[in-house]
């Protein structure tokens, strides 16, 4: 949360609706044959017309220079200080298929890896072996048992899985098991805390077992694991801000972020077209709406220029769609930019455009990298950017006599 | 204050004249018919020929989304950071009316209200009973004597008053009167500290005496307290940036917050030609001067936009005697927006012009919101603003080896 502890006396309930819509991977960088970034590239009539009549920025999403993943990414346009609030790797990765993780559960993230007959680890990700092939082999780690301890593992994708320890007593103060290099052992899991000490122990017993399980294969014959984590404690939106806050996303990690910080999470169907229609279907029953479109990021990893413009060529088709609901306050943010010719998250501040009352307008005549930068807004913390909503919501009343 | 440890170390002493004009709720926002702002409607050709020759920015009052009130506003211009350094509302009620507040005194805003036969409120501001009527009430409540304990009430306008108790052992800890709904009956007043149960106590008489001298009306037949309060605890300015300041605003608040953080303020007449004479009259026996200019305020919180453009039209035929003074360091700048179009504080970054002897003019050629936004300094915030001052007078050495 951002560090201004003025805040619960300025926040006041009010009718109004605000609409977040957040552009996974928003922004991107000019290709170098065309010297126009992905937004630039775009065919966005409905967003740059809808740029025209905001107020229009850009939003730092951690620090210059600061390339944040999805969770920090999330948590900063949701008001939460992304330096302070962590979410561990292993519940990022469970969140992200969509397993509960509750209270007091340690979440891991795993990996198969390969080992030669001296138990070196030759390929730390077992050829990237594929889904297909991974997914018997979690079905039958799943089935190891330790001390009658509730021990799962879901396959996530690839060579990659999820290991959470459910029960009394679990600490996540334990070390990774990835040596991180080739040629090395896998490393025995250590205690880091004395109330570690009984996890490390059923964690080394299921790695164990699981070289039983996996043994006689020529790859994917072992297993690592990283990111021990517990759910982290975050304030509610709800008493933060006095909202009523649901969050339309079909991929299961943006879903489980947003219950992370207490917005209700409602079903929907996986295509922007679905999401909306989930959208209009709630619109009553809420004050505030964050709405996820992943397509700009997905295609922005691959490095695909193209598929990226295409991307953003299909948000805009929806914005009239996104309109016509009447928010109140409508804001087109993104968690991140993922510039196409990076093939990657990047730390690039990220285009920002907020529609209510207040704003007629201010001349800036495109949704783009190099427009926004000249909009009313300036460059903001991402942090900030639920101040910005509020406000322009009219759900904050004046700080200070 | 600036969280800046290393400040004392580079703070010097010069010669060096800091005139800092700070016209109050300076920003704007567009007309919906114009498109243009108060500053871009107004004719205001020596400020924009000031700009031409300054530094242009734009300062940010406290966060992005925050709209201030006038205290933490102008504290933030001092160099006080006014999310840390609060002024309570009683407090500011009673400089607001010139009322001499000590250390150790308790000030309270008081409302008179409308109570039904079963006491429950009916009306919280007592039909808005305009000041003939309110001041003989203030001047019945003012001599109420509880325990001996020194206690003035004094009538602020229509159905507002302070109430201010003096003597040894009280505590602003004390929970306010104010249902702030009507049907309900007023609250009794609670102690939130166990030092704070004596203050309670005489609260709570104060009340009980004053429904029997207000007995009888249909009207103002009782009243509320809120924003219980003591003076804050400001490092002064004289000892931070050594310098001798003075303070020449016309309306009391202004002068109190002045006060409070060490300033000298210097007794003036209420037009500001009458600030200028003051101004000049006491040029050669301080370093930094703080200069109030409150129409143009006063205008935007009426939503007259056409009165505030006539404001900062007013403002700039003074500008011309303002320069004729000579300072080393000129500086206009604003403690946050009131847009006509909003009718009140708003949240918006504020225009802002530095002119010194380092300030040859940048291209910028008008003072507005969008041409500063174009400036040197870029946005700021404003609780950085003395640091700028203080450097564009050359009273800050190099920061570290």
């Amino acid at each position: 949360m951002i560090d201004f502890p003025g805040l619960q006396e300025i926040v006041t309930q009010t009718p109004t609706k605000i609409l977040m819509l957040v552009v996974d991977g928003l922004g991107g960088l000019p290709n170098p044959d065309s010297r126009r970034s992905e937004l630039e590239a775009a065919n966005t009539p409905n967003l740059d017309r809808l740029a025209g009549q905001s107020a229009c920025g850009l939003t730092t999403p951690v620090l210059p220079g600061v390339t944040p993943g999805s969770g920090p990414g999330h948590l900063a346009l949701f008001g939460y200080d992304p330096v302070k609030y962590l979410v561990g790797r292993g519940v990022l990765e469970a969140l992200g298929i969509g397993v509960a993780v509750g209270q007091g559960d340690v979440a891991i993230r795993g990996n198969l890896c390969t080992v030669d007959g001296d138990g070196r680890i030759t390929d730390r990700r077992a050829g990237r072996i594929d889904s297909a092939e991974s997914i018997p082999l979690c079905a039958a780690l799943d089935g190891i048992q330790v001390d009658g301890m509730d021990l799962s593992v879901y396959p996530v994708r690839d060579y990659r899985f999820a290991l959470v320890l459910r029960g009394e007593g679990l600490s996540e103060q334990v070390s990774e098991t990835d040596p991180l290099v080739e040629g090395a052992l896998p490393l025995e899991a250590r205690a880091l805390a004395p109330e570690a000490a009984a996890t490390a122990r059923v964690v080394n017993r299921f790695v164990a077992e699981a070289r039983g399980v996996l043994n006689g294969r020529a790859t994917a014959n072992m297993l690592t694991l990283r990111g021990f984590s517990r759910l982290p404690s975050l304030p509610s939106m709800v008493d933060r801000y006095r909202l009523t806050p649901a969050a339309i996303a079909a991929y299961p990690m943006y879903r489980g972020l947003a219950g992370l910080v207490g917005m209700q999470v409602i079903p929907t169907g996986a295509a922007f077209a679905d999401e909306i229609q989930t959208l209009r279907s709630v619109w009553s029953a809420h004050d505030f709406f964050y709405l996820h479109y992943k397509p700009a990021d997905a295609a922005g990893e691959d490095g695909d220029f193209r598929a990226k413009v295409h991307a953003l060529e299909e948000l805009d088709l929806h914005i009239p769609m996104l309109l016509e609901t009447g928010p109140d306050v409508l804001i087109v943010a993104g968690d991140h930019s993922t510039p196409a010719v990076m093939a990657g998250h990047s730390w690039h501040p990220v285009p920002l455009l907020i529609h209510s009352r207040w704003t007629i307008g201010e001349g800036v005549d495109a949704f783009t990298e190099r427009a926004c930068a000249e909009g009313s807004i300036g460059r903001i913390p991402a942090v900030n950017l639920m101040l910005m909503a509020m406000a322009h919501a009219g759900k904050l009343t004046r700080f200070g006599p």
